[in-house]
């Protein structure tokens, strides 16, 4: 499809859904043949790219953002960063920052990335699964796998960036790894979730 | 002085003053002279007696409460807790935890109580504050006491409950412990700063 072809509309539809640029909206409309959830998906894999090569610039800016519960009894600190301050007064990283926060306060994660789980945790974990899976009397070559499976499912629920963020209505199911990097392309900057902190009473 | 002479107004200052019962309020009085600052001693050491005895009841009930600076540059999280959520719900208490988080927010604490100081911190700490000593070419039996003096300093700047509440108008240059003794005296029950995070961007 020309540039021609594509209509005011579209560009606005695909800008209002991802923030980007008005030529990023063009070109990749123009790639997708005017279908607009797979210039997104295209907008998200440059988005991606690009964020992948900012990685090792430096974030250390951001904000601290918390969240308590109405109740008083679960609250959450995060801190996320970014490369500037003029990004750190942007209100959707002020969003993404809030809803991480709302997030940590509601799950029970306890680390921020797969990185940060200590190597002995990990060992013990899956030598706890492949016991398990063993005393389930699996055959001893699907031990392994199922023990990895469940492996996986830990760090899901362990790991915040791996987690869906729990308002899929509003996040269409997505992880906060998802909406950060989304975030990262959008601002052109790296964004980090450096770390965090939930309080439980009596935990 | 009897109890025939102490005014109502009297007792109404000191209960205004202290949240005192009252009869603990006459009875101080009454043992005061009728001095209303010197009663408010008498029932801060009473108070301080009972809460020595409430010291191991359970405290498992409390509020967790947040204070970011309004840049967004800095954060902390508290938890603070008491017995019952009855006391949980007290305005008092909600505003002691706020006080807290919002000093822990507005100092470089790192411990609640000294109790948490790591040995080897300590040790190192002392180490370093008697070599310093040294260095200063002070006669070796001054050396010591120069240093415990400096680790005196040292731990009133890194233990949250031994340092004066940032806002001094406010509380009369009272400690955090000092703040946390007097409501748990009024509110009758064990009352514990348990934990704090502190998030400042970039540290």
């Amino acid at each position: 499809m020309s540039e021609a072809t594509i209509s005011a509309k579209q560009v606005k539809e695909l800008r209002d859904r991802t923030g980007a640029g008005m030529m990023d909206s063009k070109n990749a409309l123009v790639e997708s043949d005017g279908d607009v959830d797979k210039a997104i998906e295209l907008l998200r894999v440059k988005g991606q790219a690009k964020a992948a090569k900012r990685g090792d610039r430096a974030a250390s800016e951001g904000l601290v953002v918390s969240y308590v519960h109405h109740n008083g009894k679960v609250g959450a600190l995060v801190e996320v960063n970014c490369e500037t301050d003029f990004v750190a007064r942007n209100d959707d990283f002020a969003e993404f920052a809030r809803e991480v926060a709302s997030h940590v306060a509601a799950s029970a994660v306890k680390y921020v990335s797969e990185d940060e789980v200590p190597e002995e945790d990990r060992e013990a974990e899956l030598r706890v699964l492949k016991e398990q899976a063993a005393g389930e009397g699996k055959p001893e070559d699907v031990q392994e796998k199922i023990a990895e499976g469940r492996m996986r499912k830990w760090l899901e629920e362990t790991v915040l960036l791996k987690q869906k963020h729990i308002n899929e209505d509003k996040h269409e199911g997505k992880t906060i790894e998802e909406l950060r990097s989304e975030l990262s392309s959008n601002t052109g900057e790296n964004v980090v979730v450096r770390r965090f902190s939930r309080f439980r009473i009596g935990e």
